[in-house]
């Protein structure tokens, strides 16, 4: 697929619905479990995810469109998250997850872009140059990623538990 | 995380409203993407889960707890929702997915499972020797790792509009 804006918000408008959908009320064992050591339990990934709200595609998009002879992004700093949320009830970081997505949402429509506002360029301070039409290709791909990411982490909580049938669910060695 | 059926229940219950979320309305064009060659499309994964309601979960659960003397299950059909949701639209899937797992999840509930009954046997055409408890246990995760697909696959449609970020997004190489 070419990035559409139109098909690419209406990936943005729902991510936070999927989660909740998924997470919601769910019992607490299914919150915190891991894949191994350093790496991300369904608890932290909504934080990841707020973080992003809060400090990365918005504030990326905007550097691109002030049009500066610079456009370089601030770094994102990808664990934020582990010391603002700890304590946090799930509950309340599924609604900020949702507050800020349906305002940054709200603020990208705002922009009003053009096809031709989606080769602006922008400058990622690791990757080098990039477009817009990347970076919010990205976004998109970056939820749907960890949409992915939630769903393998609880598949994998129950590894032993599935016994011989761990041969047919590819998810369990992903 | 050891089995533990409510717990269990609490993922099977919430997968059809995870699924409508991410899917329900979204422009089509994100519902017949692939990975590749005899891979399914967001579509195919929905026909896929309604197989398993009508086939294979509960049908297997049944057999065990018949206790006969042989509890080999009947082959899953993998590809039978290849054959019947042609040209179906997906809402249609949707919400017939959300009412069969529905009735399963009440059927299942109706059994009054006890601990020891988890450990009961079957017989799996391919696998051998299962217990009740490790059906259950897969049942749960095939849900998940088919949530994991659905978002996996609709990451890779924006594979190139990622540009150099895709160095960051290992969901575009599982």
């Amino acid at each position: 697929m070419h990035l559409d804006l139109p098909e690419a918000i209406a990936v943005l408008r729902r991510t936070p619905g999927a989660l909740r959908a998924l997470l919601s009320d769910l019992p607490e064992s299914w919150l915190h479990g891991r894949e191994g050591p350093d790496t991300w339990s369904p608890f932290d990934v909504i934080g990841h995810l707020i973080d992003g709200e809060e400090t990365d595609w918005i504030p990326r998009v905007r550097i691109i469109l002030a049009g500066g002879p610079n456009p370089v992004f601030e770094p994102f700093d990808r664990f934020r998250h582990l010391r603002l949320n700890g304590g946090k009830p799930l509950s309340a970081l599924l609604d900020r997850f949702a507050r800020l997505r349906a305002e940054n949402v709200a603020t990208l429509e705002g922009f009003r872009l053009s096809r031709r506002d989606l080769e602006r360029p922008g400058v990622h301070p690791e990757l080098g140059p990039v477009t817009l039409g990347q970076l919010l290709a990205t976004w998109v791909a970056h939820d749907l990623g960890h949409i992915a990411q939630v769903a393998r982490v609880m598949a994998k909580q129950y590894g032993d538990e599935v016994g011989p049938w761990r041969a047919y669910l590819p998810v369990l060695t992903r």
